[in-house]
């Protein structure tokens, strides 16, 4: 199976659900956010785990709508904090309804997120409910370690990998995780293609990164130069911080303390910076480690050489972003 | 066993936890709402409902903090939501941290409220999760309502008291069933237990309505006279323009309609207008119809009488704060 295909049934499937219901204000934010569409790469994921474990990939269905509710839940709250206008091009949630909503809509969706579980019987409930909790908590710490970041100076490499890795990579490992579980597969497995994704999720983020900066903005569906115009430390800056000069060093410094109106000469300066310094291939030889690490996972385990094949397709295809 | 001595042990419950763990303003939020007090009447129900229907109410304990630890979290973000500087006479979180923090923070205590079910099977675990999803999606929904009704003019008793429902008394009753459902009681037992909470939830939230205006300043926990301050349509204003004559309608519109910085003489004179048309006598009647129901409900359930009584003088405990 290719992964448009689960991506057309889990869009039908999205399609099916009545999402507005009484009261109005409440349920319609949550329409309007589910629709905005996005490349559904997580349910996606839960879909194609269960498939690969039972076959019976529909059946994954319910738990692969809770992992994009929930992601969609962080959306909202994400870009109350960040203060964000925009989101896929359209207006965010708190700025198309007010605050208020956006709070209330997301913890409306949070609660969704748990009774899709419903659908199953209680040990499969339970385990899918158990992982689905603690991954939101590590989701929730690694939002509260970026907002942290913000005004730290002294932040590590290794702070940044563990903190992208609780925002993102947890949700990406338990979404398949939680097609394994429903899929009944034996522990092991379960394990196996958890730490596929989390390695895939940290070279995604990590890919993300580098796209922001270095991206073609032909192709890259965010700003290009967004994170330098935010300040914000990313392992491209964190990076620079440790190999360049001191020089470059207060130049970096320099510009992360401006907020400007017009950012050409500030996104020109901190790339120069970053390309002296070698950083895209530091950067990218990162990014090679943990897609290597993630394809090595897929080796050790006990399935089929298909599957391992469209798993690695799938890594291959989230990867294969325009650079 | 007296509430006293349920409330005793639960606090005593609370303090054993370990609250604040990385990332620390993630979690020191938690802990300072947390410790902040509060009657513990939510826990104490779950308590005494695990209680009297297997003599085991220790077992209740995380299904206790579960519930409370949700209240909690609809604390913090009503506060946000009506831009509340203070919460049992201290800082509220979003007031002494910030909008993020009381967002995030709020956030971390639903998930966690889930995380206590994990201490129990899985059969428990589902009821609980079900019941504890059903639960906080009502309370989601009746705090839109609450600001839905803020900009309507034509709310009527039968919206307000379905608002109430939702958004207070729901809590009450799955509190009671919670405690039901870990003492592994029969369905008709826990049913009747949470048609008692909520009636009882109901009468409990009218009186908070009626003690809002008429209570004694000495021993009333907030305000007397915030909500006429706060221009709140609550059962006494929605009643009165009920049964009003015209003149005493206008002069009520008059008054809901300000914003002052003094407010003695509006105090003062809707007071007035509620006495002149009996209010506070229909609202006590409205009061004691639903007290009198919960006490019904206790009559057709399956347990000793001396079970029987404690609900009951719960019920009168919870009643009997000074007028």
């Amino acid at each position: 199976m290719d992964i448009i295909h689960y991506q057309k049934d889990f869009l039908q499937y999205l399609e099916s659900k009545q999402w507005i219901k009484e009261p109005k204000n409440l349920y319609e934010p949550i329409d309007y956010i589910i629709q905005l569409g996005g490349k559904r790469m997580r349910p996606i994921l839960t879909l194609m785990a269960a498939d690969i474990f039972s076959k019976d990939y529909k059946k994954a269905m319910p738990a692969a709508l809770a992992v994009e509710v929930f992601h969609n839940f962080t959306l909202i709250h994400d870009d109350i904090m960040d203060d964000a206008p925009l989101r896929r091009g359209k207006e965010t949630v708190h700025e198309k309804w007010n605050l208020n909503t956006g709070i209330l809509s997301g913890d409306a969706m949070l609660i969704l997120a748990y009774q899709y579980f419903e659908n199953y019987e209680p040990i499969v409930f339970q385990k899918l409910a158990k992982l689905f909790s603690k991954t939101a908590l590590e989701v929730c710490d690694g939002q509260q370690l970026d907002v942290d970041f913000e005004v730290r100076n002294d932040v590590t490499i290794d702070e940044y990998i563990n903190m992208i890795r609780l925002k993102t990579s947890v949700l990406v490992a338990a979404a398949l995780k939680m097609g394994a579980i429903v899929a009944e597969t034996n522990e092991e497995n379960a394990n196996l293609i958890y730490d596929f994704g989390l390695n895939l999720g940290l070279a995604f983020q990590l890919q993300d990164d580098y796209l922001d900066t270095f991206g073609n903005p032909k192709t890259f569906g965010k700003q290009v130069g967004g994170d330098i115009i935010e300040n914000k430390k990313t392992f491209l800056y964190l990076k620079a911080l440790m190999v360049a000069n001191s020089d470059d060093k207060q130049k970096l410094a320099f510009y992360y303390h401006q907020k400007l109106e017009e950012n050409s000469t500030k996104i020109s300066e901190v790339k120069k910076i970053f390309e002296l310094n070698n950083i895209p291939n530091l950067i990218k030889e990162q990014i090679q480690y943990y897609t290597d690490k993630s394809f090595e996972t897929l080796s050790k385990m006990n399935i089929d050489k298909v599957s391992k094949q469209n798993l690695k397709d799938f890594g291959l295809w989230l990867m294969n972003r325009s650079v």
